[in-house]
């Protein structure tokens, strides 16, 4: 794949881009891989099928709600310091045969991605921009100190897998729904030395997740009949959040905030937890003694806001300092607002897209003044998922909802990427998986 | 087990105590397990040993340098959000199988511990302060979003497997050798939700490390030749550290630092990487503008100086900010620093013992002033491993060594330590294991 431009890893930029691992080594960005062993080469993959194929849940049903049942295949390419990538294979669903002195599960060497699988109104299947997921993913792994890889063939990966599994787990007649596609890497070294795996195992499964697109989206953490009725109760009141205390941080300059690896998921568990407990969806994670508005549990955040002097603002933190994940619903939501909103569309208002800090002070004020228009939370499991309150220090902060059930804007955005994904309209972003299936 | 104490998880004392998960949880910690679910219980520890036993690796080979070989025996216990604790059980070592959907793989639900089985001179078996270690890291399991458990329940699960495996992978003639012990507490929940794990497994293992006593210790992370050299070097010369530059750094208050979670070890990888590369065995980890000092690698940090007011003092930092992790080498070095070095002892002036910040300004001027009289790296795997010198922004520091190869002080603590641990001198921190071998 020969690069469309050459973005640094710390650019922050939104606009579409595409990288390979030797644009981002020429970009200032060390190579973990010894160009003489052997690079991820997804083009000779094997593929074995399962011979106990299992039965596809209804969409609705508990056992999608649990988020447990993954499809009949999964693939998986092996590195090792010695001799680099091996053959990528796809192959039955199951287990991993994991060493209990593995680097993964003393030292958390380990980064994932999540995306989406949709089966478009028009009959096709479509990923959205996944090259950006795979892009990410090579960061998340520098950061982590697993091995290079090219994106490229990481695609490659997710598409054989979609293209095998896709055409039985999301059937043509159901339209309008998603399968969640888990792209993982982990260190496999099994020894205890404090080192850089010197063994790793990337590989993507496919689970089924609950429909979020009749109601507003529920978090992928929550189960069963919980995630049913908390989806019924935004669908009303959108997400309350719980703001953070000074005591419990996310993310810290200099830290890897900006990653997807599991050292950022983890330990927000706690905190995630109480703010369940306390019947909040999500925790509203701040920043500093000034409690900059970061992110909401595993989602960006964004508002739309009056300033003092009147301008019409999309808002949400910038990526300067790092301790913001890189949101492709992030950067999608930001490209269509800057190109579509930047004149009235249906009765809205234009308005100006901003990357910048904001306190809660800020949001207070805003709100308190009647300058606060709307906010919402956007990432690839909430999609974008409208914000109705928020708690902080001891006060409730209600949060405007134009449209009863969302912000206008929220609603807007929402439908535009619904119609990407979806294949309503014809756009780059929407990337057609050509189905394979299972030979007979 | 009555508490002989209740100390609060902050309090940050170095005063030996022992703690239940009960007097946690009155201390106003929350208990993640419901009272009516089983609780951890080893006193019905199930055993199954192994048909295929291995060979024990000479201490001096490649073989246990690589810190690959684990002993004969492992043991396990499976938790669950609907029962608790299933019985413990002691089995052949082996993989484990793992859902490629587990909570372990990717959100880091994963601490763990580092301790050492003993071989005393007096031919028998020891542990040192195993119990600080559990109670370490049932705290560490509470900030992962891991289950509780009784550390007693899991000091008897260590000491089942030492009793076992103890005597054939450290016989008597090993006297001066040890082993090392790593209790791993991983989220098996093979759901994709971010949310606190629903299954979990707590297991014990333990590996053939390469001898620490005889050369002054080489990090864990360093393997074969390249540790046997790298030994060798700082036998004459002392560690030489890395400081981190200010867009690197391990932890911040508000986050995980002071517990033993895999997130705190990935992502030091590459920074440690990078420090090995330039030729430093470890990177020194400061925070902050002003450039506290913190760790050294995965260790505690310690100097001896005189202060500008002419008071000799060992001083390391302070556990109020929870940056730093609550090593046991660290309070046992504490401890016998205040108990014995408060008057003079082998011609070495007393000391006076503080725990508090220090920036490596106060550092460099003690240097530049001749009041720097040692510095050394103090924890579980590198034991008390003198500093010879520190890489600054640009300028290396020299740390001097009163006996050549170490601090006057650090060669005390430590000779005092190896009593302790290999039976020399009789003391509650050596805890003795009685030998039960293989039933033939």
């Amino acid at each position: 794949m020969a690069p469309a431009a050459i973005t640094p890893e710390s650019s922050g930029t939104t606009t579409p881009t595409t990288q390979s691992a030797s644009a981002l080594t020429q970009a200032g960005i060390k190579h973990a891989l010894p160009e003489t062993h052997a690079p991820l080469d997804a083009s000779k993959i094997t593929h074995t099928y399962t011979t106990t194929p299992r039965a596809v849940p209804a969409p609705d049903s508990d056992e999608t709600k649990s988020q447990k049942t993954c499809t009949d295949h999964m693939v998986t390419a092996r590195w090792t310091i010695e001799s680099g990538w091996e053959t990528p294979e796809l192959k039955p669903y199951g287990p991993l045969s994991i060493m209990p002195s593995a680097s993964v599960l003393h030292y958390a060497t380990e980064c994932f991605e999540g995306l989406k699988l949709y089966r478009g109104y028009d009959g096709k299947l479509r990923l959205f921009r996944v090259r950006k997921n795979c892009e990410r993913m090579l960061r998340s792994a520098r950061r982590i100190a697993l091995p290079d890889f090219e994106p490229s063939e990481l695609e490659k990966m997710i598409v054989a897998l979609c293209a095998t599994d896709g055409e039985k787990w999301l059937p043509k007649e159901r339209a309008g729904h998603f399968l969640y596609i888990r792209p993982t890497f982990i260190g496999t070294d099994a020894a205890l030395g404090v080192q850089r795996p010197r063994e790793a195992l990337l590989y993507v499964i496919i689970a089924c997740f609950p429909d979020m697109t009749k109601s507003l989206p529920s978090p992928p953490a929550l189960n069963g009949s919980a995630a049913n009725g908390a989806a019924e109760k935004k669908a009303s009141s959108g997400l309350k959040l719980l703001a953070s205390n000074e005591d419990t941080i996310r993310a810290w300059p200099g830290g890897f905030g900006y990653a997807k690896l599991g050292a950022n998921y983890g330990p927000s568990l706690v905190a995630q937890g109480e703010a369940r407990a306390r019947g909040f969806d999500q925790v509203l994670w701040l920043f500093g003694k000034e409690c900059y508005v970061t992110e909401a549990g595993a989602s960006n955040f964004f508002i739309v806001w009056r300033t003092k002097e009147g301008k019409l603002q999309l808002v949400t933190a910038p990526l300067e300092e790092r301790i913001i994940l890189e949101g492709v619903t992030r950067a999608s939501i930001l490209d269509l607002a800057k190109t579509r909103l930047s004149k009235s569309v249906n009765d809205l208002e234009s308005l100006e897209v901003v990357e910048h800090r904001f306190t809660m002070e800020d949001l207070l004020s805003a709100q308190s003044e009647g300058r606060l228009i709307e906010a919402f939370a956007a990432g690839t499991a909430f999609f974008v998922a409208p914000v109705g309150k928020i708690h902080f220090r001891g006060k409730d902060v209600e949060i405007p909802m134009a449209e009863g059930d969302s912000g206008a804007y929220a609603k807007l955005i929402k439908s535009w990427l619904v119609s990407i994904m979806y294949g309503k309209e014809d756009h780059e972003w929407g990337v057609v998986v050509e189905e394979k299936g299972v030979p007979q």
